[in-house]
């Protein structure tokens, strides 16, 4: 049987330039280096980062009714971002979705830490050209009702110094609910579960385990939230099937989280339940402050921008001194699930 | 020249028993045991810390209006705390005074990392018997006028495998204006100095520089405050001196304080300034989850309080993007000494 094999531009969806225009502003890279180096890994990766963003953002604004403010930055040592970021909006009190492409030197030691499995990598004189770009993203919404999501899809490549190029992706979505919602939760993973199965039926289970584990916030005995998948250093059976696994899961940004927040959008909610959200707030920026692995190693790389590192922060959050959930309550039934994660599917 | 060398109940204000009945609660370590050891610097100690607490939240029950919670805790490991939590007052949003007295063992390891200047101690089979207590409070006032202060005073002891005690004081106290007044930041500085110049000239000047070091946001080049001074370490010229100079730091809490929250009690505010305290908050918040010592090797350890260590957190703390207070404005002045700290005596 004569199976027309697609070219990248027809798989990918055309003409980079014709592309580009549908972005929230024109890519890191030099449309012209991308046109050039349009059949490698860098180069669709960072497309798709893009479109991730552009598809994102629209479907929030639409929701919203707000606009995104939309910032480049570049990177003295090399490369920049764009992050869009709307704050205090009708839906939304704060959304950010970042995209970074930046390149540069590593140290062996860095270039250790950045691989979980901690692999040895070989430098010319110590130093390993490397390569990263990532789409991230997180969304706090006003209503309480409404849950507040992260995602984030990121490439990695790294030259050693006999030239064998090193390469990975890692990446996930998830969900924080402040109040549990069945039908939610099995709709987020759901969707989740479906874009992995299509590539091997081992990531969605594997992945799920993975995420419940990375966002924990010991101190607390608690999840951050109900979970999704995560996934580090993925590079095998392919290059092709793992990027193709990686686009699976960033096409299921929008149906992942867009129908809940439509569901919820004009749920009444009381001060309380208004409180308990400010409550978890606080608990989302102690996960993100003292774990999250990609903002300790921002905040600790000199030249990183803080503003983007940190947009992931909510607008507002609150510490209660011993607040405990009264028992039998909704709020003592989102506790249960944070301190013993369920299953979804 | 007889001069008569006073006994140390006399020194230290009296008996036992009866200077506790000041106290916010019964002191951690049982009555009659400090009676039995009332020599020892583990007693004189637990006995300063319980009075400092007690001066001190007495002092801000008087001035808001309000009630000290009071919350006895026992750590499985050995010791305890008491926690007296204000929330939500009248004058303060949150304030936290907390005394903790705990001991056990430590691994060599553990007691290198909680010298600053990581001495090798030998255990009696990889293990070192410790005494640690202190005193620690955080205050967080409803208008952005007043100040957040934050004070702590501690005593550790360790026992070497041959028998020899190592024993060391740290300790301090800084400020947290929301905006810069000159006249209460030099208030609290000469009131600091005064206490340090009893002892040593050099201590002011060595420990208000350690502070600005110490409490310094490295990710947004800001300290946290407008500092005071922050010691760690102090075991010279004597156990006695030492201590005498703790002390002399703990009887300037009050003293320190409490003239700037009365001077702007009624200090009327605007949205925008409330807004700027929040904002300034949320540093806070960035600085004790992230570079705090105390939090992180707190959070970091089985069996710790956790709502004792985040006390220290305000109620209520939010994150703009991009926040950049207008040129001129009272909001950059303050930034301006965030990030040049000056001199204030």
């Amino acid at each position: 049987m004569a199976t027309k094999i697609p070219r990248v531009e027809e798989r990918e969806g055309g003409d980079i330039a014709e592309r580009c225009k549908s972005f929230m502003s024109p890519p890191v890279t030099d449309i012209q280096v991308l046109q050039q180096r349009k059949g490698e890994m860098s180069t669709r990766m960072e497309m798709l980062i893009m479109e991730t963003q552009a598809e994102f953002c629209k479907a929030l604004e639409e929701v919203d009714g707000g606009k995104f403010r939309v910032d480049r930055w570049q990177r003295k040592e090399g490369g920049g971002g764009i992050s869009c970021v709307m704050q205090d909006g009708k839906v939304f009190e704060k959304a950010g979705v970042n995209v970074s492409v930046v390149y540069g030197n590593l140290t062996e030691e860095a270039a250790r830490q950045m691989r979980s499995r901690g692999k040895v990598l070989k430098g010319k004189d110590g130093k390993l050209p490397f390569r990263a770009m990532g789409v991230s993203s997180v969304i706090h919404p006003k209503n309480p009702h409404i849950p507040t999501v992260h995602f984030n899809y990121r490439y990695f490549e790294i030259e050693e110094a006999d030239g064998t190029k090193q390469w990975w992706f890692g990446g996930g979505t998830d969900l924080t609910p402040i109040y549990i919602n069945l039908e939610d939760g099995s709709h987020f993973h759901n969707v989740l579960k479906e874009a992995c199965d299509k590539h091997n039926p081992q990531y969605y289970p594997d992945f799920k385990k993975w995420c419940d584990r990375y966002f924990y916030i010991r101190h607390r005995g608690e999840t951050r939230g109900i979970g999704g998948i995560f996934f580090d250093d993925l590079d095998s059976p392919s290059q092709e099937e793992v990027f193709s696994f990686v686009k699976s899961c960033a096409k299921t940004v929008v149906p992942c989280y867009l129908p809940i927040v439509r569901k919820h959008l004009n749920d009444s909610f009381s001060p309380e339940e208004k409180d308990w959200q400010q409550v978890r707030r606080g608990r989302y920026v102690e996960f993100n402050l003292v774990y999250d692995r990609g903002v300790k190693f921002g905040l600790a790389t000199p030249g990183s921008r803080v503003e983007s590192i940190l947009m992931s922060l909510p607008l507002t959050a609150r510490w209660e001194y011993m607040h405990e959930p009264a028992k039998g309550s909704k709020e003592s039934e989102m506790l249960e699930v944070l301190r013993s994660p369920r299953e979804w599917v």
